[in-house]
């Protein structure tokens, strides 16, 4: 949606979409400035603070006082702590070596893109799906092509929609999201694993982003590492540990990219904030307490799962995991940006507009995250109820 | 300096040469798990810690327990607290909605570029120079073109160099920065108004790094929103503030690039990190603490500048300002990565080769950060005369 022109301006700053979820998020902040509330569910974080035992690490880093850059690739023994993860969680075993702390996935998607493509590159991304790779793909002069989910494969990335795509479109790259924002499916294991073999038989990269890794509603989640070691894997401690403006991530990377990775994160990063790597290293001991968050989250997923399609919500989208409903709202409105924000001004609701993660049928879709409270999240179905006069 | 080759690896990142100092750095951090101590003059990195009322705002918003995600252009009464330090330091009217906040300086000049210039742009960067400034334009497919500075115009950039430079290679905009890393040269402000008249008539975009400011021993310092109140200022919280691992930093850019850096920052970063923010809107008031910091590093400089030219360290750079003393070694050693190298291994300190500034005459050159407390450059000029064996 490229809008201003300046002669100053870049071709590639003008291909950048906005995010629209952060102008809501913006639009939500000013309301709250002026005294009004908010009901968060527009974007994707979770109303619960860090585990205490990250506060705590982080409280006993500020004590000492000192708060350095780190090594590029992240402090050592929280490279070490993630490489265990993947023994312990999946029985995977990696090198530490091949760990690299990231400052949020936002910087892994920039430093896997920049290290496995050159400009006109043309990746696949699904759609609907998570906005920024659009927006980063965009700005580094890559084509985002999008790869269109179906409902008939409950919004999963099949082998055969890669085939097609790359058939049709060169491909140089594939990305892949599961549990996926904003649809929630989770692609079974059997599912990833024939994806990792297609995309190696087509010789394209495969890019994993398990950032909603944890959170699942009943089903099993797989890391792309159990079928493909050379997957590039992208996480983040913002949605299952809490950890959102901490800004800290990291990626799983193949041997041979670990060098040229750590070259441009030395010079695009220098390092991911000292604090929240500090921070980071306790969430890994906080699983009872993240699993009550969890807990949680699947009670405000059943609670909207009864009460939308009484609403006239259709076509609600699995939900299998992640903390995202997405949803037609045809039959309320046809231009979702529109009605997001007389929701936003009317009832004090924030949801986002659909098309942030689908340029074709986002127009009538929208998204509301439920990683708030369980209050919250039955006050806001309250408000819609009576906003929508039923 | 590229050096690997995969077929998986883009073209791009293969043209990222390392930052020897993160190297230097990275290996300085080994030695020291390894129990052997190390003096660390490798890294532009103060020894202090951040000031007092820093820490204390970061722990009360800890305590607080909410740490989220916050506007991508950076949290409005930060944003505002910046505003009026221009008018308070220099005396310059800007609006707060002019300024963005960025996840250090790092994140400024990925910003400002990807903002300005298209893939096969010529930006003219001052050499000898901070190295990651070809790093992150050579990632984004634009073209350093180093403006070789000269010891006649104490290494400053000139009108004149600019032209020059402009002429002969047809630039897209240009970098100063000053205080500079690594001669610590200030540009007089009527040399500074004279490059951006310049800028403006050749119709370059001015981007000015200013992350030392604040930091120089006798000698004045301006912004160049002074002289062109469409300069593209990159500052951060870094170095003048202590807060290197925070990772914060701000940009002050022209009212019609707002927008669009906003959609880059919401697409690449979503948001600097919180607590960072919210600690650095406590620095503005540590000017006391930060004083004596700066005397401390004064007489760190006025240490070095008596002892090194004794040890047969040559050519010293002015050092008007930052904290960096950069000299020739070419009596000691054809081959500063070497002698570094050894000078590590052998005597515990750490100082970083010329290569990382300037692939020329950086062979023969080292730069040591004199940012860290007054007993450890002492030991460090013992260590190092002890090691030349004078």
């Amino acid at each position: 949606m490229p809008t201003e022109s300046s002669p100053s301006l870049s071709r590639r700053a003008q291909a950048v979409a906005p995010f629209l979820a952060m102008d809501v998020m913006a639009e939500a902040g000013a309301r709250e400035r002026r005294g009004e509330g908010v009901i968060h569910m527009e974007v994707g974080q979770p109303s619960a603070p860090a585990p205490r035992a990250v506060i705590a690490a982080a409280q006993s880093a500020l004590a000492d006082g000192r708060i350095p850059y780190t090594e590029a690739l992240g402090m050592p023994r929280l490279r070490e702590r993630i490489a265990r993860h993947y023994a312990e969680t999946y029985g995977v075993r990696i090198s530490p070596e091949r760990v690299v702390v990231t400052t949020g996935s936002s910087a892994g998607f920039v430093l896997a893109f920049l290290a496995l493509f050159d400009a006109g590159a043309r990746v696949g991304v699904p759609c609907p799906g998570y906005p920024a790779y659009h927006g980063i793909l965009r700005a580094l002069d890559l084509i985002p092509q999008p790869m269109i989910l179906r409902a008939e494969d409950r919004f999963a990335p099949t082998s055969a929609l890669l085939r097609d795509v790359h058939a049709s479109k060169r491909l140089s790259g594939v990305l892949v999201m599961s549990p996926a924002n904003p649809s929630g499916t989770v692609i079974e294991p059997a599912r990833l694993a024939e994806l990792c073999a297609t995309a190696r038989g087509l010789g394209l990269p495969f890019v994993s982003d398990e950032i909603y890794h944890g959170l699942s509603y009943g089903v099993p989640t797989a890391t792309a590492l159990q079928f493909d070691p050379d997957a590039l894997v992208i996480n983040s401690f913002s949605k299952f540990y809490c950890m959102t403006g901490w800004r800290i991530g990291w990626m799983v990377v193949p041997e041979a990219l670990v060098r040229p990775i750590e070259r441009l994160a030395q010079n695009l990063y220098i390092s991911a904030p000292y604090l929240s790597q500090v921070a980071a290293l306790a969430a890994f001991d906080a699983l009872d307490e993240i699993g009550a968050i969890r807990d949680g989250y699947a009670r405000n997923r059943a609670l909207l799962l009864d009460a939308l399609p009484g609403l006239s919500f259709t076509g609600i989208h699995p939900v299998d995991g992640a903390f995202y409903l997405y949803a037609d709202i045809a039959k309320l409105s046809g231009d979702a940006t529109d009605f997001c924000r007389r929701m936003l001004a009317e009832t004090g609701v924030a949801a986002t507009p659909g098309l942030d993660f689908d340029p074709g049928e986002g127009g009538h879709h929208v998204r509301f995250s439920f990683a708030g409270s369980e209050a919250a999240c039955r006050e806001a179905v309250a408000r819609i109820r009576g906003w929508l006069g039923r």
